[in-house]
């Protein structure tokens, strides 16, 4: 969750309140690309609830979509927090991230014990365990 | 974060879809002690940017204590999740939770760079890296 930007020294100099952000505070982050251009923001995430690890952002992209509001859900490895854009970077094109798996509001896409696994197998992850 | 009374086994057979829960879910989950006591309920959570792991669940027990809107963060090693009662489960007791270190809505008591280390301390507990 590092952005390469940053790098491994931006952790080892971060104060521990630095660390730390609110739940309340991811929902609602905004998300950009590499190109600095915002493409989302964070609605939700998902959480591991045994081990305790964020899984997922679950993206609204219904902004620049212009298709309303449908849900992408992105493994969470796949954002790194820039400090100095107070965001998110993700670093998947555009494109990968329209024709990305996604879902509406009144939708439970995680009742499919096959979602984790094409989620992942469409931005090239292996599911992690 | 798993229930001792559903141990790892409980880990085992649990699919990916019952492992994941939304944060929007997460926020208002009820907490209850060892004796099955409902002693509040997860107001928000605290998130590492950067391990992307959940470090605090931030716990408002206003109810109880009568002292309207306090937030107790307790560590999320703290709390187990129990699936038979859909909360979670925090091994603490309820005189060591209500004198533990806490928080009026308005307050942000992260800006404290020591804090991390008092609320652990309150419950026994190491500072995890």
């Amino acid at each position: 969750m590092i952005h390469s930007q940053t790098g491994a020294a931006g952790h080892e100099t971060t104060t521990e309140t630095q660390r730390l952000i609110s739940s309340r505070k991811v929902e609602g982050t905004n998300v950009y690309n590499l190109e600095g251009e915002h493409v989302g923001s964070v609605d939700s995430f998902m959480v591991d609830k045994y081990s305790g690890r964020v899984s997922y952002a679950v993206m609204s992209f219904g902004g620049f979509l212009g298709i309303g509001e449908r849900y992408h859900p992105l493994p969470w490895d796949t954002l790194d927090y820039d400090t100095a854009l107070g965001g998110y970077v993700v670093n998947i094109p555009r494109e990968q991230l329209e024709g990305g798996p996604s879902f509406a509001r009144d939708e439970d896409p995680w009742v499919d014990p096959e979602y984790d696994r094409r989620v992942h197998g469409h931005y090239g992850l292996p599911l992690g365990v």
